[in-house]
Formats: C-alpha cells, sequence, structure tokens
C-alpha cells in the first residue's frame, strides 16, 4: 500500500514530504493509521545529528496515537478499530526484563529496533525500490506505520488522539518519573529543572500525588507561568547563577533539600546540580533528559556517601501496554491536564514548523494531525 | 583523671604514646573505658594528611569497645559498667534525619563533631595544658574517652572486645551496606570492588542473606584466598585489565550484570567500574570507599537512564544503638564471622606498627588491646 510521509533523508536537513511504500504487517505485527503525532525533542536531537547512532532515511516521529487497520498472524491482543498509542518501549511480558518486576526495559527486539528494523530485520517502508528505515520502533510521522504487537497500548475509545498522542512520550515520561521512577509521596518536596514538555508533565504528576512543594527551576522566565498552570509552587530564575547559588537557594526553600529532584533539560551539568540540591541522606535525583553524545556527569562520591541516590528513568519507568491505559484514564478523568500544553497543531505539510518552533522555545508541543 | 593515649599532633608524623588530662563527663555524656580498638584506613587517611578538615592536635581511632565508667547527669540510657560500642554516626532518635526513618545520618551533634569538639564546644582531652582534639567522636586510641549519650551503643556482655570492636566501623560497614543499604535479597549477584576489611565484610554479609553469585575483584591474588573463606564465589583479578573488560567479564558472570555491585576501595575509577558492571534496569551501585579530597566519580547519563542506580552508604545504613547491638547478636551467634579478620594484636606501645601493616596490605584488621 501507499503511505504518506515525512521522511529524514539526512541529518540536519528539513523532512520532505513524500509517498511510500509501505508493506502490510507481517505475523505479530500490526498496522496502524496515526491519526495524530507529537514532535518531541528527541526527534530533533536525531535530526539534527547529534545521536551518533542515528539512521537514515528514516521516519522519525515516535509520540502518536492512531488506529489498528490490519494485524498480521498471530496477533491476539489487539484487532483492526482498536484505538492504540505506538510504545518506543515495547512489553514482551516475556523476556528477562519485563519478568523481573523491576524495569520497563523490555529487551525483547531491543537488538533490531535499534538498528531502525523490524523484528524480522527488515523494513516495511521503501522509496523508489530503497529501505526506509524505522525510528524507535515507531515512525509516527508516517500517516500508516507497521508495528510489533507488542509495541502498541491499547486506549480506550473516547480519548482524542490530538491530545493522547502525547501520553506516547512526554505525558508519560514525566508524570511517570515521578509515579513509576521516584514513587514521590504525598507531602514530600520536588524540584524539577527544566519546565519543557516534560518538565511541566513533572510538575503536574507531582501534585497529582500530592506533592508539598514543588520548585521548578528555568532560564526562561516565561515559563514560571507554564509552571504554576499545572502547580508549580515555586520558580527559580536560574540564569546568572552559579550552582551553589542554586543549590543554596533550594534548601533553603525546602529546610535542607528535594526529596526528590529531576533533571528534563539533557544538559549534564544541571544533572549535577539536580543532584547536590537533593537532602542529605534521602534525597533522590532522577536524571530523564537525554545528553550530548560523549558528555558526562560528574560529582564528588560524598554527595553518595551521605545519603543521596543518582538514577534515571527512560519512558517514565511506565511498562507501555499496562501503564499508558491508565495514564490515558488519568487524562480522562480530569487528574491530568493535556490540552492546554499542546500550543499548536499542524498539518503533516507543516511539521517543519513544529521543529523551528520547538528550537525557539516557541511550542510547549506542537502536534501534527493527519 | 589521666589517661594514657596515641596522639596525632601532627599529619604524616607517628603517633605519639602519651599520659594526658581528661576531663569527666558533663550532662548527656559518658565515661568509658576503652578495652580494644582497631585501626582503620580512615584514621591513616587523616593521619597522611588526605583529610582537607582533619584537625591536629588530635586522638584518632572510631573502632573501639569498652565499658561505661561514668556517666554524667541526665544520662538514662547506659550506666556504669554497661559494655558499649562507640558511635562515629551517633543516633539521637529525635533530629529531622533520625525522624525520617530513611537514614541513619543523625544531624544532633554533626557541627561539633566535624570540628573535634564535644556538643558543648569544647575538648575533654588536654596535653601540658593544651587542648587535645577528639576525632569521629570517639578518639578511641586513648584508654579512656568521653563520648556523648546518644553516641554509644550498648551491647551484650559476653561478646569479646578484641573482635567485637571491629564491629564499630568495619563490619557494620561491609554488612550494614548489604542489609540496609542495598538490601541484597536471596538469589541476588553481589560483585564487590576490593577484598580488604570492608570488602570482606560486604561478602559476609551477601552471604548471610543467600546472595546467589558473590564476585570478589582485587589487583592482589592473595586476597581470593581470603575472599573464599567468607563465602565469595568468583574471584577477578582487575591487574592489567582495562575497564570494559572488567565490566565484560562481569556481565558475562551474572548473565547482564550485578544485582548489586560495591566499592571498597575509595578509587573513583573503580566507583565508575562498579556502577557500569550493574545489570540493565535494575543494578545498584553502593559507593562505600572513601576517595581521596577533590576526586569526582563520573558516568554517561545513558548509565543512570538505562536503570542502573548510584548510591552511596556511611556506617552500613546502620542507625547506631538500634543497629549494632544486632550485628553483635549475629557474630556471637556465627552468622557472620569476626576472628579470622583480626590478624595482629597490638599493644598501644606498638600501634604505628599496624598503621604499616595496613599500608602494606599485609592485615586485614590490627586491634590494640589496651
Amino acid at each position: 500500500m501507499k503511505t504518506r510521509a515525512a521522511v529524514a533523508f539526512e541529518a540536519k536537513k528539513p523532512l520532505e514530504i513524500v509517498e511510500l511504500d509501505l508493506e502490510g504487517p507481517k505475523a505479530g505485527e500490526v498496522l496502524v493509521e496515526i491519526m495524530a503525532t507529537g514532535i518531541c525533542h528527541t526527534d530533533a536531537y536525531t535530526l539534527d545529528g547529534f545521536d551518533s547512532e542515528g539512521i537514515f532515511p528514516s521516519i522519525l516521529g515516535h509520540e502518536g496515537a492512531g488506529i489498528v487497520r490490519e494485524v498480521g498472524a498471530g496477533v491476539t491482543s489487539v484487532k483492526p478499530g482498536d484505538h492504540v498509542i505506538p510504545l518506543y518501549t515495547p512489553e514482551c511480558r516475556q523476556c528477562k526484563s519485563c519478568l523481573s518486576g523491576k524495569t520497563n526495559l523490555c529487551t525483547a527486539i531491543r537488538a533490531t529496533q535499534g538498528k531502525g528494523l523490524m523484528p524480522d530485520g527488515t523494513t516495511r517502508f521503501s522509496y523508489k525500490g530503497q529501505p526506509i528505515y524505522h525510528y524507535m520502533g515507531c515512525s509516527t510521522f508516517s500517516n500508516f506505520t507497521v508495528l510489533p504487537e507488542i509495541a502498541v497500548a491499547k486506549i480506550r475509545e473516547d480519548a482524542p488522539f490530538q491530545t493522547s498522542c502525547y501520553i506516547g512520550c512526554g505525558v508519560t515520561t514525566g508524570v511517570g518519573a515521578v509515579v513509576n521512577t521516584a514513587k514521590v509521596q504525598v507531602g514530600e518536596n520536588v524540584v524539577v529543572f527544566g519546565l519543557g514538555g516534560i518538565g511541566l508533565n513533572v510538575i503536574q504528576g507531582a501534585k497529582m500525588v500530592g506533592a508539598d512543594k514543588i520548585i521548578g527551576i528555568d532560564l526562561n522566565p516565561d515559563r514560571e507561568e507554564w509552571g504554576r498552570k499545572f502547580g508549580m509552587t515555586h520558580f527559580i530564575n536560574a540564569a546568572g547563577k552559579s550552582r551553589d547559588e542554586q543549590v543554596a537557594e533550594i534548601l533553603a526553600l525546602t529546610d535542607g533539600g528535594a526529596d526528590y529532584s529531576f533533571d528534563a533539560t539533557g544538559n549534564t551539568e544541571v544533572m549535577r546540580t539536580a543532584l547536590e540540591c537533593c537532602h542529605r541522606g534521602w534525597g533522590e535525583s532522577i536524571v530523564i533528559g537525554v545528553a550530548e553524545a560523549g558528555k558526562e556527569i560528574s560529582t564528588r562520591p560524598f554527595q553518595l556517601v551521605t545519603g543521596r541516590v543518582w538514577k534515571g528513568t527512560a519512558f517514565g519507568g511506565a511498562k507501555g501496554r499496562t501503564d499508558v491505559p491508565k495514564i490515558v484514564d488519568w487524562y480522562m478523568n480530569g487528574k491530568i491536564a493535556i490540552d492546554p500544553m499542546i500550543t499548536h497543531v499542524l498539518t503533516l505539510e507543516e511539521i517543519n514548523k513544529g521543529f523551528d518552533l520547538m528550537h525557539a522555545g516557541e511550542s510547549i508541543r506542537s502536534v501534527v494531525v493527519f
């Protein structure tokens, strides 16, 4: 069949909208019509050539929502007509990681997914007879895409695609970091570095679970209003402040430091500040942001020996098929908000504008509707 | 009163055995006759001038056992004749840290302890009219010492001083790191870097709780026999092996990495290896060793984002007055061994020999008996 898609033919070039050939689903795979897709920093990170493992030509996009249109042999958990969110972190429920109960990092298809391939080692997309690679196992910048059955979460049918697509990455990453990774409890103090599309979701996750102080910190003063809209109680403008000054301000606000801090910037210097602003004895810092290739985090080991904990999270620690439908429920039940974060709605033809808006810091989230 | 003590008059000089003046206990303090004291790397670290906050002249030693001889006003939890272990990490049961239930790092007397003073801001020791400073709130290299009530753990009277003194630091630090900080469960795989007086106690802690593979790693091949004596199941000689080689060997032995790793070396490069040999998704690395001043730990944040956790521990996460008596029970009941680790028993006059033996790698633990 044919599908329209925005193709990344090479790094550092705008996406091109073309019509591609798409092979139908093989055994264990499903064909999904993508109805809406968010544009995330990770797409830009790859498109801008920062990802040393980026593969081109490929179809980016990993934050979508759509409808199953066809299923391959042996698929039992979804059927045509089901509404789904594609999962860049699948959940096979069979591998050592899934069975451990300790992590969401399913390894069932990791090797092929990292190479831009379906689990059988081939691509479903092609253009003029040449293969076009998949991206993060999703490729939601195509109107139709093929996904492994274990990489789709079935969601309720009354959830709007245009907003629930954001649960495919940003919402789950931020809210999940609070709920699944940090396991923030009522009354605890939280600090969030970076009030973009992830940080705001950390804030509303912290509000949902009853955190006490929710301190946001950013270089952009315009983000204060955004933070407060989702539950932030205090704002720190980091501009011109040294790490020690930022840490001192947070320690004063929290009577000794954050119970949990979150880095949603991807900046390794900020990650260090986030660790060091944690409370002596128990504060935990969660790295969410993806750092530039080659960058390292550092601190004095004394920070750890005196009780701080350094962790990270991917996809908010969420087990996709199990947890994503619950987050859709939280959204539909009003426990979390998404609509105000979707600042721009674009057509596929306007997709490059979405990247420009993100780079300019003008959008929280741009969504392409097919 | 008078007491014999080994005094560190200045950094990088041998200790001198002299007779000091000792004031009796003030309110909330106890006078303890030290019966035995271990010599720990931390004493050497301070004596050798690596501790930028080291204070001289002082009486080192923080791993002792003795008998309460006198109590000051208001002391209710111990009485003359009680057997006790001095605690460099006190347990006041009143401060924010103690009441949090999340940490053993009591802050009640932290400020004065760090300055070599008793909680009222003075010293009890003096020599020719000049104050001699306390060390880590213990100063067990003195036959008699004065301690805050909250800094002594009452222990059973049938425990020999010569071995149970080691519970004042090394045993609790190693065993506690396993039991309190990592909370290792039966069947998990553990890797221990550095098979000295701390690492061997990590090994026996891991054995006590039923760990599956207990892998020891050291540059000194003589330590293999020591490790196996306490429950080590595999030994890796790190000599000449790169970090990547060490990590690959551990991943192969453990089907993907350590569930828990422990650094008992104090070397920041080793701390990184210890983190990176952990299992993707859930492995936790615990920093035990004290690094040289100014040294930092580093890694790629990807290590954390893919599920590894970096932690530290001080005094094995043990709440001294509560947990130390339990560890003495474990020793007396044969759950852990101490006797074979006490490789040298010295008189106070021979104390400098204990430091020499440690620097030469010839001792596991030297103990001074008064």
